[in-house]
């Protein structure tokens, strides 16, 4: 095999995952809902099938993105970021946000470059700075002792100034973040804007959780801030707004300038992204972006996803503190961080005396049947007790009947 | 930008896609039907979203392929290649056939090795080479003079074999072959087997045009060959065996040894592909492949496909006679060459009197209002007269309308 492929193992989602489905575990694992996607975006895929005239709705589209969906995001994000997006140039539609990500990499990072990552961060982003031939350098966000919000989470601006040198070219921001939930404030983007200005950074604004924030005033997005649009490659994702993650389908928003080598390699790579699924997807957001402007009571983006997983988020927090978990409750996204530090003495485990969170983590799914996952996992390091190693993460993206199942087993923990 | 992305211009497909688009010209350029896909295929993807408690539809998938696509798709190859192959761990699920390609270098190519690629050959080849780090090394086919058989573009395997030292790695195989509609004789693939095997190459079989032969008994697939499927990643598309090029779903077939890597890079790079037409295509095929074995008459891939693309190309050829071209007929596939040579001298252009198939096609499209694609696309160097520049590429997988409209336009140049 090639040198870049030496010593990848099974993702955590493929560990996890897989452990999951054999175990036949209540899974609060990886991130997707399992209660129904909204009907009226699913009945759009439907519905574009029914029109028998539609023939080009089966093939290809435009490269870079069916021109309705590059039309309505251009327009969504011209709004955000207060300033003219055009959607020819300045909006690449990818598969998933992984392909966003990974395109960014590979069309910014040369052999040697230096990528800056917040810690904990989703896990993709080592592989894929290092499939570029990039250095993954991370930074290490702190918790405070016996913190409970997630907003306590916090980025050491001098750690992270101390770490630019001349080979630092890109820093990824994942905000709302994984796994943590934490929201980033305008004050603390704003340093991070000002350290991207002063060593002349690019910025990957991984915001794919942009919607799923109890308040939608609440979100900054990166690139609305001042000066900030021009370096910044924001990245969203059609699955996680409109609960179908099944679709795989993301985009990169940024000047043209900043797209050109993406493009360069979805062309020749990819080529096009799936027809039916843009459509469907376009006429979602033309469905609902004028409602979420002007009337956003009726608004999944605006309020009714984020209505939803609010209420799911409280249930989670109230189960896991009655399970003797201590939560450290999102500000937004999908998931939470829980510690179980209160629990060991009271558990039955196996070999450990003082369990990390992989061994409690598949511990708790083998013998417990609860799939959660270890937060260590978004450490390029994992040997550090500072790490979160004594946590879990849970996905509250379920339905009732699956957190109610979680509660039972997390009641017999307690 | 990376350097990797340096260089790369617009492809071809985005220069002459748009180019038609814009010219609102009758398009056998891209390869993709304009009549409309096989209604039981697209009924499928409908019947998915009818039904409500399809939750699992709408969301992630398992990373390296639909449980119930890897198994159709391992009972399908394990009868054309006469092994066992293995759902689980010899077939990956990836975005189009492109991606799977891509990932075969990613996953195999290291600096500075060597890939014999035959030419022509399909453009996305060079640039995925290159930007795996490794370097395309072509290998030219011949084409008697005054040819009208794609069967007499030929291999000169000793030109191959002088061609090879010790950093060549791959050899790609496209059959049916693009642009040429050229199906590989069983002699010819022995020939390059035995190359494969004396110089321990790795074959990547591009197959995806493998359904589109005029009699499925005439298809050899490359990993069916002795001892080749040990050392062959065979590619598939479900958009092209389908005529749903606009779903984009592809798959790698190959031992699991050989497909590791690309596993490796998939995880982390886009970790899953769309879940609604990856169940579509699985029901697609459960639906085919018993009526492919046992009542062809009836299966779209054993007949229904063949039949109608074959009558297409008789029609096509016949009008390109009458236009004074001469078109090379092809065994296979969507695609016809034809010799412009003829036609120069009636012809009024504007600047060149020797006008290269790229000036040529330009010209078709904005003055005549007809889109092809000019061969030399497929070419490493596109400098030399010998490499058909001469000649356009056309499609015939059109409804009648269009190539009646192409007829029109053909008839006033002839
Ligand atoms: C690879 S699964 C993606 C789900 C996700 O984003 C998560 O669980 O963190
Ligand atoms: C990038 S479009 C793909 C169509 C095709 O395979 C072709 O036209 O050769």
């Amino acid at each position: 095999p090639a040198e870049r492929t030496a010593q990848h193992s099974a993702s955590i989602w493929v560990e996890f995952t897989t452990l999951a489905a054999e175990t036949k575990a209540v899974n609060l694992g990886q991130g997707f809902p399992d209660s129904p996607a909204p009907k009226f975006v699913t009945d759009l895929l439907e519905n574009l099938s029914k029109h028998p005239e539609l023939t080009a709705a089966h093939q290809y589209t435009r490269g870079y993105g069916h021109p309705m969906l590059v039309d309505i995001l251009a327009k969504m994000y011209s709004h955000f970021y207060n300033v003219q997006v055009d959607p020819m140039n300045e909006v690449l539609v990818t598969v998933g946000a992984y392909l966003s990500l990974y395109y960014a990499f590979l069309g910014w990072v040369n052999k040697g470059d230096e990528v800056l990552i917040i810690e904990p961060a989703y896990d993709c982003y080592y592989p894929q700075v290092k499939f570029a031939g990039g250095v993954p350098v991370p930074v290490v966000m702190n918790l405070a002792e016996g913190a409970t919000s997630a907003s306590q989470f916090t980025i050491d601006f001098a750690d992270m100034e101390s770490k630019i040198n001349e080979k630092t070219k890109m820093l990824v921001i994942n905000n709302p973040h994984n796994p943590t939930g934490k929201l980033f404030s305008r004050h603390e983007l704003e340093k991070l804007a000002e350290i991207a200005k002063k060593h002349n950074l690019i910025v990957i604004a991984d915001e794919v959780y942009e919607f799923h924030v109890w308040d939608k005033n609440d979100m900054v997005r990166f690139a609305s801030l001042p000066g900030m649009y021009e370096r910044t490659i924001s990245i969203g994702s059609a699955g996680k707004a409109f609960s179908v993650t099944g679709w795989k389908l993301g985009w990169a928003v940024g000047p043209k300038q900043l797209l050109e080598p993406l493009k360069a390699i979805h062309q020749n790579c990819v080529f096009t992204c799936s027809t039916p699924t843009q459509m469907a997807i376009a006429e979602a957001f033309r469905l609902d972006w004028p409602k979420f402007l002007s009337d956003p009571e009726n608004s999944y983006l605006a309020t009714g996803l984020s209505g939803e997983l609010r209420a799911k988020r409280d249930k989670l927090a109230k189960m896991l503190e009655e399970g003797n978990f201590r939560p450290i409750i999102p500000d937004a996204g999908y998931f939470m961080l829980a510690d179980y530090v209160h629990l060991k003495e009271g558990i039955n485990l196996p070999t450990e005396e003082d369990p990390d969170d992989f061994v409690f983590s598949r511990w708790l799914c083998r013998e417990k049947k609860l799939a959660v996952i270890p937060p260590s996992a978004f450490y390029s390091a994992r040997d550090n007790k500072l790490k979160n190693s004594n946590m879990v993460r849970l996905c509250y993206f379920k339905k009732d009947e699956t957190l109610d199942a979680a509660e039972e087993i997390l009641k017999k923990l307690g």
